[in-house]
């Protein structure tokens, strides 16, 4: 609690602090300069930096102290663990705020999903805000595990640690006026609306801010960057673990933009929070591609918490919260300590504080496959060209091929000398039996099956495979462990990452997760993965009909560019 | 209202604006830049900035366009006109927002002085809101109409127009940690605290800010400011009727130090709005004396509507109000037109709007003077030496003077030789009864009296003159008018300006007002007021007991530096 007058009587020398970090060089936000002096800290708060004297002291002679640095925009799901043990990877990178997005765990478990997420990150040595998922389900032609209109948000929209209502994906539908949509930003009153309009230009840009959004992250240009901080919007400069945005951004930011700049990964795998880091990456990145480092230091502190409104985070002076970052050296930016209000929560890359996983009925055995049936894989062939899923190398975005397949009893089966696989998206929340069924060429799989329960959006079950055993042998697996990533061979099941929370993340700690990943990456390569893929986060996007050209849902093969349902046998007065 | 869906099909060219102001340099605040371009407006609000048609087209070719410039922080009952009158008279300058401190009113009608300012400028075509008086009555060495604690003002702080508590004047006490002070500030949370901070530096700089107050209007060097804002305060630098702080700041802002840095006048008179005008006059002068001319229109307008959180104010981009200002050059800073929420509301300098004036019996017959008796007027001398309040030209300190004094029948009687005058400040809220007389020497007038019921903080009646007679008609005729401004003669009333609201303001308009205010000036001159004293100013500040050296209230002599009441006589073992 912040005992503003205990806090008066620190600031003024008229009391002890509870711990003073003495004569370091101190990172002023407002000023854009490092000065030397003692901080004094009382009660988890900042009472003041100058000359100070507190019941301990630590020398921070020759350090470097910063305000903890903040994610504006992540998906904590997207590291596969708990809120917990995401905490632990993050903070001593010197995360001490995140800002996310629970759009993952809500499509699978909908309202308790976010009730969980708000549970689970409440003791946290790490202060997570959220922002209500938007779009759930992403898109009328796939099933998710939950369908979240405004009257279901509005449960939660006036929770203190909820800032508003996450990334409007659907901008045809912000451009459209639909209701629904509208009704979800009218809830936001008062609080926050985040966008996600990636390639929206011109008067469609101008017609989605209209509509009260206010910032982005999609931006791949910096005259994007530019096109919406014209016209008022923030924008969260990205760099995460599938996208890469932020060099290619820096000449958008210059002494008039950079205050609406901002930091966000939006999703961190297990690899790169290790190897890497979190926004201490992006600091790095950043500086050593020449940006102004005190700009690069506002972007990843005072900036988010500007936007966000969250006005005792980000600086270092009276008043603020105490989290902060102590370094040895400006250029490896890993902090030696991680304070977080006032709390030694890090040394040396090495977290201090105790593993607050919380567990929920809730999140638990929420896969629902219905009748595991061969017959649920059934492709029909009309014709003997075939409609493909063509994967492009280092990209989201898939060619829509039409192509000779072989026909077996009537069916289209896959050609592994041609490198044409069988795709099967399977609902797995309710169990309704849609299961979609396609074709997919380019990851060069030359026996066995991966499946996945990460799926951007809806996280149905995913599974690419050389023939129907060992896609129903991964299937099985996948009911068994209750959601995760799986290889099937011909015969066995070669490796698994249980995900028993939603199918999301698990339990585990982060450094087994790595562990199991890698593995799980080497055998998908002696199966024949090409190495252009990590055939994971290229399932996790096959499924997603948001991003040209040719998608498989639950609901069957999408054609994104016009948006409708395809037939797979592409029929002779069709062939192009 | 906002409709926010036509204002997206307006934006995306689906339908006609309203108005569309074509083809003219537009200010982006956001990139400091003016760019060409349509400005379309629909139902008050900007749509974009682009190529649009409209229902009716202005042609901007030629012409910049600004934003509505926001004053940070004012007293209305300054320019001692109705808040209509004052809209009349700031608009056609360029003026479309202020954020009020409503503490003259509150000295004198207490809460229903609030209440009725905001009734008045309900309907006006500015945008008026309000910061919460913190400081009524100002010290405790004062009395005026009203007493206002936290209980009092939380009728008012969720008020859609009030943003916080205003000007926290009381700095002793807040570093003294009085809980009644500490009870305004809780009562704030959620909302601002704005600071009065003078001079404070170092450690109590520090604890002022760590209890929560967010700005500060009054530095005088750059020092202060850079002092300031290090310690992530707003600095609103000042340039008004009685400061004129702003050039000598400007060092303080640069690249970092900007977005904190915002524009207020805190009182503007009558004359120097007519003559100079108002925050426009601050652009022109800040841009002459060399500041980025970006830098300062981001100061009158974004940075000014970002502090306050008005998120739809201080920028021409999609969603915000179309406050707009058109030049049509960028020296002379005097708009050709100005619109308010897309209406027409100045041109040329003449307002285009009817007096919204609004009447209130609790603003009228506010005075109370008690018995109007002589003997109010009494000074009784033991000794032969007097302490004497030293006027200092051009500065609102006053010197401790001790000096020997006629004694006539018991009394220190003016000596009009020696410029020595009799000085009274009469309660007149309650008819208390308390009148604290003194002397005053400096201010030159050779025969009769000058009395302002404009007197910081209390407003009570003050009156100098050079004997009791011309004291006392002073006295009455200040009765006679309900308040306002009042020379006398020996016999006789020489003029008056009648200031019925609260004895702060009149209902008449501003023209007639300064023509009343010159000739006043002139009587003033003519019976020998120094040129170097305004004396309504002067009047007007020698009853603020938190001005150093020596003041007078109601309750007597001040010495401000002990903050303690004095005798006037001073005994022989207290003669330095």
């Amino acid at each position: 609690m912040k005992r503003v007058q205990e806090l008066v009587d620190t600031a003024l020398g008229r009391s002890d602090a509870d711990l003073v970090l003495k004569n370091a060089r101190v990172f002023n936000v407002f000023t854009g300069r490092f000065t030397t002096g003692d901080v004094a800290i009382v009660n988890g708060y900042i009472a003041g930096v100058g000359s100070y004297s507190g019941r301990k002291e630590i020398d921070g002679t020759g350090k470097f102290i910063t305000p903890g640095f903040i994610d504006g925009h992540v998906h904590l799901e997207s590291a596969m663990v708990s809120p917990a043990q995401f905490a632990c990877a993050v903070v001593p990178s010197g995360t001490t705020t995140v800002i996310a997005d629970p759009h993952e765990i809500a499509n699978v478990a909908g309202l308790e999903g976010i009730r969980y997420m708000l549970k689970a990150t409440e003791q946290l040595p790490l202060n997570v805000y959220m922002m209500l998922p938007s779009c759930v389900p992403a898109t009328r032609l796939e099933h998710a595990g939950a369908t979240l209109k405004a009257k279901e948000l509005a449960d939660f929209i006036h929770h203190p640690r909820i800032l508003g209502l996450g990334e409007m994906m659907d901008y045809p539908g912000v451009l459209q006026k639909e209701a629904a949509i509208y009704e979800k930003i009218r809830l936001a009153e008062g609080k926050l609306v985040d966008g996600h309009a990636p390639g929206l230009t011109g008067r469609e840009l101008t017609g989605y801010i209209a509509a009260g959004i206010r910032s982005d992250h999609e931006c791949v240009t910096p005259e994007e960057a530019t096109e919406r901080l014209e016209q008022g919007m923030y924008v969260m400069l990205r760099e995460g673990s599938a996208a890469h945005n932020l060099v290619k951004l820096l000449p958008a930011v210059n002494q008039y933009t950079v205050k609406r700049c901002l930091f966000a990964t939006d999703d961190r795998h297990p690899a790169d929070l290790i190897a890497e880091g979190h926004i201490n990456h992006m600091v790095r990145l950043a500086i050593a591609a020449g940006a102004d480092p005190a700009w690069v230091l506002q972007m990843a502190t005072i900036n988010v918490a500007s936007y966000f409104r969250l006005d005792d985070l980000g600086a270092i002076a009276p008043g603020y919260r105490a989290d902060l970052l102590v370094f040895d050296n400006l250029e490896e930016w890993r902090p030696v300590m991680v304070f977080k209000d006032g709390q030694l929560a890090a040394e040396n890359g090495k977290s201090m504080f105790m593993n607050f996983f919380v567990d929920d009925k809730w999140v638990r055995n929420t896969l629902c496959l219905g009748e595991l049936s061969r017959d649920k894989l059934r492709l029909p062939a009309h014709s003997s060209v075939a409609r493909v899923i063509g994967l492009v190398p280092h990209q989201l975005v898939t060619e829509a091929l039409e192509l000779p397949v072989p026909v077996v009893r009537g069916e289209f089966v896959p050609d592994v000398s041609r490198d044409i696989l069988k795709l099967v998206v399977w609902e797995r929340h309710k169990g309704t039996g849609n299961v979609g069924v396609g074709l997919l060429q380019g990851l060069g799989l030359k026996r066995g099956a991966i499946a996945s329960t990460i799926a951007h959006d809806s996280h149905n079950l995913v599974v690419v495979g050389t023939d129907d055993d060992a896609i129903m042998l991964a299937v099985k697996e996948i009911e068994h462990i209750q959601g995760g990533l799986v290889i099937a061979g011909d015969r066995e099941i070669l490796g698994t990452l249980p995900l028993p929370l939603t199918g999301l993340m698990t339990d585990r700690d982060i450094g087994e997760v790595q562990e199991k990943l890698a593995a799980l990456h080497k055998i998908a390569r002696s199966l024949g993965v090409k190495a252009d893929y990590d055939p994971f986060m290229t399932l996790a996007f096959l499924s997603l009909p948001v991003i040209p050209a040719l998608k498989l849902t639950d609901a069957g093969l999408i054609d994104v560019v016009n948006f409708q349902l395809m037939p797979v046998s592409v029929l002779s007065e069709n062939i192009v």
